[in-house]
């Protein structure tokens, strides 16, 4: 495609669906999204952002870096807490829009800033119309090792 | 915020990721991101987006609506394959800008439209520096019950 990126281009849906070349799609800010999961228990810790760089980093070095919106900046997971996910395995998902990470946390066990052991600390009732005044449950079962 | 939605506005950081109010971020084109991993297995599903509408269904309904970028059309997972996803729990990340839904697979099982369980099918190698000429590796034991 252009030289500043490592990946492959698209030609086809055939190709990127039922091929093995790695042909992520990045959308029109330059970024994929990428799941976190916990390697051994599988749960899910975070959903996060990584443009080019973060992505090959990732692959190259095997610690999960993101491209952060908010801050629009390039950073490795943990850096600064200490909390670093590495990679034991990585994935792709059919259209390749899509990066799924297979993590082991770093540091004292937290992914979410929140101090949340998961970014999904709170459920979202079901099986009535949504309104303004419904109310989430926080998970009491949910580690939370440090309040921040 | 407007009618023409069900969710609560967001007023402040604080309110958001530590609050019990329901305020979910979309995005400029209006979508939020939405992981679906299987109730029991834990393993990861799909990863998709949800409009306002599809989001309200989701929740009023317990079957899982999405939104077609590609299409430009809500869908309803599985109206046409019946493999459609039954919503056990659903939970919202710190920002609220990222959806999990615990789901049964209807149907015969399968996620993917290739007819895999899941669209994480392949494995992206890590360890060195990303080329154009990478390889995926496709995962021979993902089940795979119908051939699309």
């Amino acid at each position: 495609m252009s030289s500043n990126t490592p990946f492959a281009p698209r030609p086809d849906e055939e190709a990127v669906e039922n091929g093995i070349a790695f042909m992520p799609r990045f959308d029109r800010d330059g970024l994929i999204v990428a799941i976190a999961v916990d390697a051994d228990a599988g749960d899910v810790l975070m959903v996060a952002h990584m443009d080019r760089t973060a992505l090959a980093r990732t692959i190259e070095t095997g610690d999960a870096w993101f491209w952060s919106r908010s801050r629009q900046t390039l950073w490795r997971k943990g850096e600064e807490s200490g909390n670093t996910l590495r990679v034991a395995e990585m994935r792709v998902d059919c259209d390749q829009d899509a990066i799924l990470l297979k993590v082991r946390i770093g540091g004292d066990g937290v992914t979410c800033h929140r101090g949340y052991r998961s970014c999904f600390y709170r459920k979202v009732p079901t099986g009535a119309e949504p309104d303004p005044a419904m109310e989430l449950a926080f998970d009491e079962a949910m580690p939370r090792v440090t309040v921040r």
